[in-house]
């Protein structure tokens, strides 16, 4: 006897059983349909890289966690996450690329976190960035959270909101207030739920600022309402500005082309409080929250950046673009108890038959599948009890039993497993039936 | 100025442009479409995973091309293939499973492989594998070869052949003749094209067969015809073995089901001179040739096997399976000039705005959207020309200029880009035009 080696894998590691993965494809899949509704090219790199191409930055807590080994004469690293990967397929191809260029690659990416619940070392990203050649137009900016918005009505998880902001607001509010140190004024401004309103005046006037500088900060940081009234507020904020009133006109216009593009007003909060990292992003920032379940945080992140592939190319890439990271989010709703489609099955009809009657039973399944009904034969001895619990057991909608009376009448007897109904039925009958 | 990284990828490695990267999915798309209406359940194992589970065979030549490192305390390897994790996968999970366990997986595996053309590090295959709990009936050999029909026949590769054989008959054969060391037998049979019949009659002896056992031998590898002729002079042949007569009972019903499928016979060929490796596979073998383009060899190979998981697991799981090797595929395909749709995009429409018109644009790439027609609108500044010419290195077949008499009249232009044709329609004449 062979020696048996414990079956398992690394830890951090995700591995679904067929029925959550049919579910975590169901998500996938809409993803990927609504990126490619919008236009945007597919994209397949590889997984390994050069370790010099895919690490120029040195440091940094990502690059600790990268999965980076020899073989051969080879320096190889597993890229840990899309975006680096575009940066250099772009530059290497820009050539042979038309701009703009839309992009979208669903692909798994590798870091070596920390090991902990909800945390995955594998995992899919799904990104669409769309780069142009020196310069992109606004409307690209709305193009990002219109598809969003679709995905996540289609992957129907309840209410949602996609927050955006713009950092030329923020850059430019804090420019014209003459400070440049953003971080602390932002770290003080955060324990307003703490200290209060005069907690923080105080704190601010500790930090060195003056009087009008501390007003115009809470009033900024102040602004709710509607987008419309958000828009209003931050003009009559007065601030003199060029970076400002830049990112005013943008957020505006992103704002007019989602209501050109239907999405409802109810699903899009201009929110002056997202940043998304001071450096990478320049203008546009996106996040997006489940109304019902901020304890999730944001579901997909992203925004518009200057410069995509400067450490490869010799020209400015602007681009904007988002990432859904779908290991984690099929994590969590699940978590949440937000998956849809409980029994999901890949297969629509399972045929059984009788002893003697397999080839009937096969002629029959080459006729539903050529009606694209998904189906099989379960062939294998048993009893009949057996064989329906195998279609329960994957939740298979419908069975069919074949044997001499079927036969002989054309009709065959539809099982559907949920209601235990039969029906004898024609072929076309049987057809129509599970269609519908 | 940054210091620029020259962009480029491992040796070895494969990476699309996207028009390429468009038909690759097409055939991607058509497998998994196939394997899912075949009733496959979809898996998604990990890449990388522990050396001690991979790699419990030890050496071997597949084994020396394993990407294998450490990282932290944990030893790994990256998958070569989705058959090892595929047994590792069903013991792992035995008890969550129902068996017959039907599964496909489309998957990036890796083999440090000596570079050379067509050859590649990372690769896909598409796998479906049929595991059985003890036993698995005879039907499911002949639900591979029908998939693979289906497949190839939908990304329409030209006349193609499916060849068949069934590993006992070979092993009853040579039972039957007293023969242990068939590849000896075989190795000289091979050299009839250049030695002809007389000299491998003489070969045979002089390795110690009797003059019976040579006719015997003779007889069979002459064997051809019709696969009812194949089987008719297999049973004229009078082997008194078991071993060979459950073969022959196996082929001859695997047929019989193929008939029920509806495949046509002259895509099926039982083909004696298959043998797939002498140890892995016991039953029924498959190979796939082009049939204009034999050089390329067999696009997707398999066969029944009696024992999948015997290093996880204390329990016989008997399966039948097949591979297809998406990336070399593709690239014989593209070689051989056999990819279809050489002009394929994902989007249908691009609309283009004149100045001042963004807003009604996106209004329409919202409409067009909503009836699953892939569109977007070209928001950058330029001249028309330039904006046409980005539809066209596209390939997207129709274009849609949006301004003052598009909007006044409520009827759009839309450019047959292939033609050059130009009508004047409605929002609804626009989308029945582009689905039809």
């Amino acid at each position: 006897m062979a020696k048996i080696t414990q079956p398992s894998i690394l830890a951090g590691f995700m591995e679904l059983l067929p029925q959550d993965q049919i579910q975590f494809n169901r998500i996938r899949d809409i993803v990927q349909k609504n990126y490619q509704n919008f236009g945007f090219l597919p994209l397949d790199t590889p997984i390994l890289e050069k370790s010099e191409v895919l690490l120029t930055k040195e440091g940094g807590e990502t690059e600790r966690q990268v999965y980076r080994f020899e073989k051969g004469s080879n320096d190889i690293s597993m890229r840990f996450d899309l975006t680096v990967p575009l940066a250099r397929y772009t530059a290497q191809h820009y050539s042979d690329l038309s701009f703009p260029f839309r992009r979208y690659q669903i692909g798994k990416v590798y870091r070596g976190e920390r090991n902990q619940r909800g945390r995955y070392r594998e995992f899919y990203q799904a990104d669409i960035d769309i780069i142009g050649d020196q310069t992109l137009d606004i409307a690209n900016d709305a193009e990002i959270p219109t598809v969003i918005y679709n995905i996540f009505k289609e992957i129907d998880i309840g209410k949602f909101t996609i927050r955006l902001n713009n950092r030329k607001i923020l850059n430019g509010f804090y420019q014209f207030l003459g400070i440049s140190d953003t971080t602390e004024v932002l770290r003080q401004v955060d324990k307003m739920d703490k200290i209060g309103l005069q907690g923080v005046k105080e704190e601010l006037k500790n930090i060195g600022l003056d009087e009008d500088q501390v007003e115009k900060i809470l009033d900024f940081v102040g602004i709710e309402g509607t987008n419309k009234q958000t828009l209003d507020q931050l003009r009559d904020l007065n601030i003199d500005n060029e970076t400002f009133s830049q990112g005013l006109d943008e957020m505006e216009t992103v704002l007019a082309y989602l209501e050109d593009f239907a999405v409802p007003e109810d699903y899009i909060k201009f929110d002056l409080s997202i940043a998304r990292g001071l450096d990478y992003y320049t203008g546009t920032v996106y996040e997006t929250m489940i109304d019902d379940h901020p304890e999730i945080g944001s579901v997909c992140s992203g925004g518009r950046y200057e410069n995509l592939a400067s450490n490869y190319i010799n020209r400015q890439l602007p681009g904007v673009g988002i990432s859904i990271g779908l290991t984690r989010l099929f994590y969590q709703l699940k978590e949440a108890d937000l998956l849809k489609e409980e029994k999901a099955s890949i297969t629509d009809v399972l045929v059984i038959p009788f002893d003697g009657f397999i080839d009937e039973a096969l002629k029959l399944v080459g006729q539903l599948r050529k009606e694209n009904i998904p189906a099989f034969a379960y062939t294998e001895e048993g009893r009949l009890g057996k064989k329906l619990s195998y279609a329960d057991s994957l939740n298979i909608p419908y069975t069919i039993l074949i044997g001499e009376d079927e036969v002989q009448t054309g009709k065959f007897s539809l099982r559907d497993m949920e209601t235990g109904d039969q029906e004898n039925l024609t072929l076309d009958q049987t057809v129509q039936k599970i269609k519908n």
